[in-house]
């Protein structure tokens, strides 16, 4: 597959399918490709000779050459059509032309075919079942849909043809530009990590925007845009969020759903930002694309009207911004230049009678403060501030200090032009402060996406070989799950385990606990009982001269309880002093689109009922493992609340790596248990493991 | 104080301190008056014989009669000015003038003797420091702001004038219409108390809606608004949630923060509606001005596009609304009507091509099943599709159906004209779905409010002179606290303890150890030692022939932790087996504007490290006691989670209405807790109590 620089910048561009029939897609297509494109219109069309006044082609092989091909025949003609572009030497096509996998068996198999074809021939393809593909530089509108879009610097891809419609009617009444906009139809080659890796590369694109419904290699999508992300924003609308959006998402793409929290946690690992609606989508990428990135989170308001400025401070605390503290020159300064009644602290009130100088005034101090990352000026109407002359003195403060300001010029008719003039030099206006403040709030996660390190996986030293050996005993098993007679994984792994043995005579279980200090916890082994302690399947702190016949007991117990069950045996274990310590959870699970996606959480109640849970794509780093623990909510337990000693955090959080390397390396491993694993003072260590694997995998 | 009707319809208003001064506010009044006025307007101003073509009288003496004045002379010409008005009999005052309580001491004072001077002559006073009153029916407009407003029926309050200014201006831009308005100024007598009230009895406001910053009688407002609410939508932005925004509204009015749990607690309770935003208030505005009752949560989205159909399913989901399920009825007629390629289930994709009529017959039969109380219409542009005729359809079918219908035909200019159609039908159109969904959110929200049931507190049979004298024993600490030497005020409230005694010599505590079945719980009594189990002041389990050692070990150790503490003596208490029960707190501490505000949690790390507890402001029925139990997060722990015996949730809900009414009997008591209130499977006993008292109170 070639770069993705010609589709949105070719010299010429084929029509095959052009026509001239009234209501006709073709015919759309072409129009929109006639009205500002900048390079050569080529309509295919074995039954026209002109269409539109140009010159048409009977086929592919005849036409003059091109570097940009858009398909618009019938289904059943498009894999033709296909080839013989590959064959002229084309690499990148739009296919219009639906009917493919929205559609049910037959079209899948087309679709199956189209995928084939382009693979074999290095085709860039866009769709199928695409509105198209504009790009502005060029004047390119190589859509069917609406009219071209304003020159900017947004780059949108989307899911939805109809979005796209939308939004671009809607943006060009909003002044806001794109530089290019592409459909991305059925995915079926070209998807959103390949947009996101070329605009990424593009330097004309200062924003990268989504719809999207779903993606569907997670794992490439986080790397790349984790990659891109470092300097250029990412913002999406990942829809079906909600478990009804999702199952409308499902019946509209046909998509498979991943869980939300793959995609939360995704997405996050990404370095996207993600916007919860189009409203949020758009309030991000204008402030993206049009203001420098803040120093620091500090922000100031300066206003004229108190009750507006509390708005405002109140949405700060909303974000992840703060109100800034200026320094005691700038308080200082104000006090000498404002008047006595104004607030010169942060919210700075100038009050009512604020002219324009008093406002620039204000914002020229709050600005050169060192603790101001930002700003947001904030109005109410008087009768003695002009808002057009604020616009102007808004947008040279914000240039002089080279911060980003952002203006609630609150009011109708009389904000409008004010509005357009700070459009036009990128600052957002809103008549809600909360809207202005959320455009902040964009850059200062932006910016501490960039600032964060993104660590490699470490790798530890492991015994891969044994492990493997291990879950191929899964092969032996019908439902292919094993249990805590396979610790021996964990422990090929380097995860620590209380000493013990699974075995399946009681002399030998009293040999066991004779070589473990203390009294032995004792449990059954059977892959066909998971709840062990439910049928007194647990006995704890077991003397040794109690072992043996402990161990009859258990095995009888379970032998009651379900006749028919493969025990293996009785596990013997050295038993843990729990009083000083933890018990946590690390869980695995594949998730259809991201893969394996751990899930810490503290045991019992924590998990099951207060669904106090991280969640990370694995492979993760140390950083995000130190994260994952953190971010609970029950963490301070694990730091030593309550005037317990602290738990060994480090040992908890080198367990999830080493289980995030485990299933990194063996994608067989369908799900996975570590619960609980205990943490104390002196370490981690697991105590019970469930997994199920796909020997297939193997 | 008599009924505010007349200062919204006034026959004649006067304007003490009319004046023709260029620029001065009382030029301002003058001309907004004359601008839509239906009555008379009387200038008042002993140095002007007309002002504005108008004949100026020389003092409210020898004025026309009015029933309005509007103060906006100089502040120490205030006071004297309320005295001629109220001499003449008018009731209705504004006073513009700033100047009072906002600007410090000499200010404070001048408001007092205004308030004074208003409770001696019954005068309804908007103001000081107010933007004015305005009323669309009579076309008043008594301030010295905006250009008056439209006509509506939404009511309007506000604690800053300046977001009047800037509301309506934007408000009439975007054809949002007001019944009255009013700048409430400093509060110093009318507060929003007052207008809720005036505006739950007039039949004309159809909404009311407030910006406000503080409440400044917490428990007068929630008895109020609850009334009102069941027949009127209250909706407010209090604003300050934050820490940041309540630091910032105590310097612009000076307000006393109360806490943001409080009023979070009390407008809930009140049935107020709360917006988080400027936008999120006219939005929750216009659907409860403009649509009827929706009759279920059921929500029916009807679009030409996938992707929005998404979207609009997300914020349905992140709702308090639901996606309908359609009937089988439905959903054959629906595929008799819609093309194969339709999705029919909701969200009804009409896709693409779908014209008008498609859009009406799918709206129109989703309207028409029982289980639809809503719907949202949803677009994107297209060829075959006239924004302006489905406008009309919508409207058509809106009405016919008697159903709340909201709208998102998505676009820029070409939707405006149908915009414009819908919102004469009170239709709110918005480019983001989500933002017609929060409409509807709010509807549902408010019916939920109108349904349910608000319970009279209960009022249980206590001894409440008994109480009173536990209570005054406090008058002998010096720092007015008691503790567990005093759960006698928890029995005279009928609220359980464990059997047990506080004595002061080691052979009562053995003779009281006696005569309590099984082991002892023994704690030293002391006002000075607040965490008794740090200091070892508390033993678990004491045998009877122990106890007497124990007394005296216990005070020892007290002794020598803390050699000047009083130590009244050691309770002895019946042990509890805490195995089967769950360790509870109930507190209570009392808010500057709320009053008393309840606290329910889980104790231990429930409270203090994950925070999860539940509030409201006392005194509660037995419905918003078992609410406060059934929303901790923790709550399934009390009904029986991970196979334990169910705790005796009755049980606790009463020891919460008792203490409410404890906590209301008393406004003596400052701060309560019941910590912990161990809650088993046969009930709930009250183990350890702390409270302050204000002796001055009782």
């Amino acid at each position: 597959m070639g770069r993705l620089s010609e589709l949105f910048a070719p010299d010429a561009v084929a029509v095959v399918g052009a026509t001239d029939r009234e209501g006709a897609v073709g015919r759309a297509i072409l129009e929109n490709l006639r009205a500002d494109f900048a390079g050569e219109v080529i309509p295919i069309n074995p039954n026209r000779e002109s269409v539109l006044g140009l010159e048409c082609y009977p086929d592919v092989e005849s036409a003059p050459p091109f570097d940009l091909a858009v398909v618009v025949v019938p289904p059943p003609a498009v894999l033709d059509a296909l080839s013989e572009i590959a064959e002229a030497g084309t690499k990148n096509v739009v296919v219009i032309t639906a009917g493919f996998s929205e559609t049910g068996e037959e079209g899948a198999r087309r679709e199956r075919e189209l995928r084939e074809l382009a693979e074999a021939h290095g085709l860039n393809v866009v769709g199928p079942n695409s509105l198209g593909a504009m790009s502005t530089p060029v004047g390119l509108n190589a859509t069917f849909g609406p009219e071209n879009a304003r020159e900017g610097s947004i780059s949108f891809m989307s899911q939805s043809g109809a979005f796209i419609t939308a939004v671009l009617d809607w943006a060009n009444e909003q002044g806001i530009g794109f530089r290019d906009v592409v459909s991305l139809g059925n995915k079926s080659v070209l998807d959103e990590t390949d947009f996101v890796r070329h605009w990424g590369d593009d330097p004309d694109t200062d924003v990268v925007i989504g719809y999207l419904e779903s993606i569907d290699e997670g794992d490439e999508f986080v790397r790349v845009a984790r990659e891109v992300s470092d300097e250029t924003p990412i913002v999406v609308v990942k829809s079906g969020r909600t478990s009804a959006g999702a199952q409308a998402a499902s019946s509209h793409t046909g998509a498979i759903a991943g869980s939300e929290r793959a995609y939360e946690a995704g997405l996050e690992q990404a370095g996207v930002l993600r916007a919860q609606s189009v409203q949020e989508l758009f309030d991000y990428a204008r402030a993206l694309s049009g203001l420098p990135e803040p120093d620091s989170d500090g922000v100031a308001v300066v206003t004229n009207a108190g009750g507006p400025g509390v708005l405002t401070t109140d949405a700060i605390g909303d974000s992840s911004l703060e109100m800034a503290s200026f320094t005691d020159e700038t308080l200082e300064a104000l006090e000498e230049s404002m008047p006595a009644e104004a607030n010169i602290y942060n919210p700075i009130d100038a009050i009512g009678d604020a002219d324009v100088e008093r406002f620039g005034e204000a914002l020229d101090l709050a600005l050169g403060d060192d603790n101001v990352g930002s700003a947001v000026v904030v109005a109410a109407p008087t009768a003695v501030l002009s808002y057009d002359e604020l616009a102007e003195t808004v947008i040279e403060k914000r240039e002089k200090h080279d911060t980003p300001v952002v203006t609630s010029l609150m009011g109708g008719a009389r904000a409008r032009a004010a509005e357009e003039i700070l459009r036009e030099f990128g600052i957002p206006n809103y008549f809600d402060p909360s809207r202005a403040v959320s455009g902040l709030d964009a850059l200062a996660r932006y910016r501490e996406i960039r600032e964060r390190a993104v660590e490699e996986p470490e790798t530890f030293d492991v015994d891969r070989e044994r492990a493997r050996e291990i879950l191929a005993r899964a092969e032996r098993r019908p439902d292919n799950r094993l249990g805590i007679e396979s610790m021996d994984l964990l422990e090929a792994y380097g995860i620590p385990t209380p000493a013990g043995e699974v075995v399946d005579d009681p002399a030998d279980a009293r040999e066991v606990a004779e070589g473990i200090e203390g009294d032995v916890v004792m449990k059954i082994v059977s892959p066909d009982i998971s709840h062990k302690s439910d049928i007194g399947g647990v006995k704890v702190g077991v003397a040794d001269e109690d072992v043996y016949d402990a161990y009859e007991d258990l095995v009888s117990r379970a032998r009651s309880y379900q006749p028919n069950a493969t025990i293996l045996g009785v596990q013997v274990q050295e038993l843990l002093d729990l009083e000083e310590s933890t018990e946590t959870i690390v869980g695995v699970n594949r998730d259809p689109q991201f893969g394996p996606l751990l899930l810490f959480g503290l045991g019992g109640i924590f998990v099951e009922i207060l669904e106090d849970t991280s969640v990370r794509v694995a492979p993760i780093g140390e950083n995000e493992g130190r994260a994952m623990v953190d971010e609970i909510q029950a963490a301070p337990l694990l730091r030593g609340a309550r005037g317990r000693e602290p738990a060994d955090v480090d040992a908890v959080v080198e367990t999830i790596q080493r289980l995030s390397q485990l299933v990194t390396d063996f994608p067989a491993i369908l799900e996975l248990d570590v619960n609980p694993l205990v943490a104390g003072p002196d370490g981690a260590r697991a105590i019970d493991l469930r997994l199920t694997v796909d020997t297939e995998e193997l």
